[in-house]
């Protein structure tokens, strides 16, 4: 029960930092897996993410149908529910559409790791194209567990995928992970986007030419000192 | 009057959430069809969008002018009274200076619809030049019912026209509609400038290459929940 | 005894408006002439605009010079000194640092109106360059009166001057006409700045290829409804 | 006492500044040599710079290690104490992420100064390339005092180093300069980023062609307003 509180806990908070740092906006989610449970997972009911409170959180199965009825919810639960049916490793998932890096979904100049925060990049940014996926592209939505699946497949073992024209699916270890990924994905596609820009751009790389491999782990400070800093600026301390 | 009553007050709600977001600023205006009245429509006083109050909506007709005598109105009205007079479907109407669409006025690049919310920009953005429609250029301000005509014959069945060097309308149902449309071409917008300079920018389109057709409806939330999350912002929840 | 009353209340409020508006930050300053003594103007003692406050407003004669002893002043008073002496029409100046102008003051490409408000900059927007005028280019800042003098030959009939890597110069006639062409001007160059790199950029002209002639008064709202709008947002009302 | 007092407070004061004005953000540091003891400095315990309070300030010397037991450290307070010890003149730092200044530690364009109130980046900003100098690239962090060490000795005598893909450092003589300095050059390079793609950018220089040489302390105000101004902005008066 303990764990299950603190996760609940984190989640409303997950989602009020992220809209408060304008990753997510009115749209978007967060969702957490169950602490003991793995083949469910909480996520809010249909509701802008900066308004999420604990009594909005609902529980999904696998599947990505609603364990019992309930307010309405999102359309695109499928994406969580096909995410951590693929990933065992996987405990935390956020899907936005964060300015920053909706350039990269449409253009053939990938996303990498630029800045030293960013390691968890450095083993690649797919994109997920539903155009190459489905013969529906009325909405770009992923309406299905079908369309989760196939997203999760192009995911493959990355931290981040984008989806083309649409957004990007982050996932994490633990809430202060995913918040930390989501806001330094922004910041690096930020820094890469002007850095292309400016002259001569060279990627970030060691003396023998081969791209950075920067260890995922290494800059993640123990002290969750931007957890303490995200939830002050979110009003949560 | 109920039906009156709630549109009086979404008019003003549209006006703060859209002063709020930056879509207007000191300057721009929105409108909305009197229900039952089509040949009426409620705008306010000369007045900035953010400070509007309920006390300050007035009543036009279809030419522009006026029903009663009263403080003084917009010198661009003639823009919502010639877009409802030419298009039945339209009750709610903006008009703004959004920074993020004026390079497109101004550009040979037309605005397309890059994000998967902004299907309803998939049948076009027509530009409108007022220096090709009138020899009066000094404001390049719709001052009269003809000028209002002309762009209404160039914003055709479209959701949105560009006037060049000016701004936008932007046409709507309802005001979460009219709010959702005018925020998320702001975001398109934002995405296509940086997307443009980007590497090779692949346009949105599918396998046999002909530009992407959404349906315009099909990411209209059907629980309203980014009309709620804009009240928030805006202090009105 | 009124008027003046009137403009020393309008001076602290354009003050803070450019403040929040971030056409100033910790520099910059903004000066009146006084009613019925064109000999004279008003200017902050040595403060950010932000916090100037009625007790901080010093009195100037033409030659720059403070009529009283007090407390420090701004080193750059030669600007506004000589402006006044060399324009009576001026009766407002601000002096700024604007980031979206700065790019303009650094390049061959000239600042020039794409926005139907920016009519004032029609006349064009000379840059001074104080490389070409003093051999003493240590601070770049204009600390004479003979300085002073140079930007106002360069500034001539205009409206706005740039600064090389310096900033602007911005005249008017009222309060809120000098609040409206710094923001305008502001919002100008941001538009410009992006329309430069979208493809095929067409400046701002009529069938005949001329460049477009807007009246610089044409789109200043009689009601000056900006001038509430901002000094709302600066918790002026 | 009353020195280390007042050193004390503004060091506080600076950690919150740099906060506000989003040069820092949930990380990097700013630390302060203790008057009267050269071979010592403060510095916070690991927590985010807009957090800071007169509790968390710790005392380390010259080898980068805390002078008593104590909370968790930054592991990159080598950066700090390799600078004290190279450079006799400095007496504060700060260690920032701007976003404006890393596309420069990326690419081969310098930055320059190109605004008047940057003389201190005419001697040039030397980028510390960690590729060049260990073997040891998992993080990117300065995680020893050799490689603080061998990032003091890129500084050399200049006022800013850039890190690549990583940050600056940037130094001064007293807390209103440093966060004058780290202000200016986040100016500076959104100055720069833009007039680069802005047609044909002339770099500021001489009619002899000669790099600008500015004063770096010419424009420092004696005053001191821009202290007063940030100090409010950041809710400390």
């Amino acid at each position: 029960l303990d764990a299950l509180t603190a996760v609940r806990s984190d989640l409303v908070a997950a989602n009020r930092i992220l809209g408060r740092e304008e990753i997510l906006d009115a749209f978007g989610h967060v969702s957490a897996r169950i602490p003991g449970e793995p083949e469910h997972f909480l996520l809010s009911r249909a509701r802008s993410p900066e308004l999420v409170e604990e009594g909005d959180l609902l529980e999904f199965g696998l599947d990505g149908e609603p364990v019992a009825d309930g307010p309405r919810s999102y359309v695109e639960r499928y994406i969580h529910a096909a995410i951590y049916a693929a990933r065992d490793d996987v405990t935390w998932i956020c899907h936005n559409h964060a300015l920053s890096i909706l350039p990269f979904s449409l253009s053939d100049t990938s996303l990498r790791p630029v800045i030293h925060t960013a390691g968890f990049l450095a083993a690649g940014v797919p994109v997920w194209d539903i155009f190459d996926d489905s013969a529906d592209t009325s909405s770009l939505l992923v309406r299905s567990i079908d369309a989760g699946r196939s997203l999760a497949k192009c995911l493959g073992d990355a931290s981040v995928a984008l989806l083309r024209a649409h957004g990007s699916v982050v996932v994490g270890r633990s809430a202060p992970e995913l918040v930390r990924r989501c806001t330094v994905l922004d910041r690096n596609a930020r820094v890469q986007q002007a850095a292309e820009r400016l002259g001569t751009y060279r990627p970030l790389q060691g003396p023998d030419g081969a791209p950075w491999q920067g260890d995922p782990d290494a800059t993640n400070p123990r002290d969750n000192r931007d957890w303490e800093y995200f939830q002050k600026r979110a009003g949560l301390r």
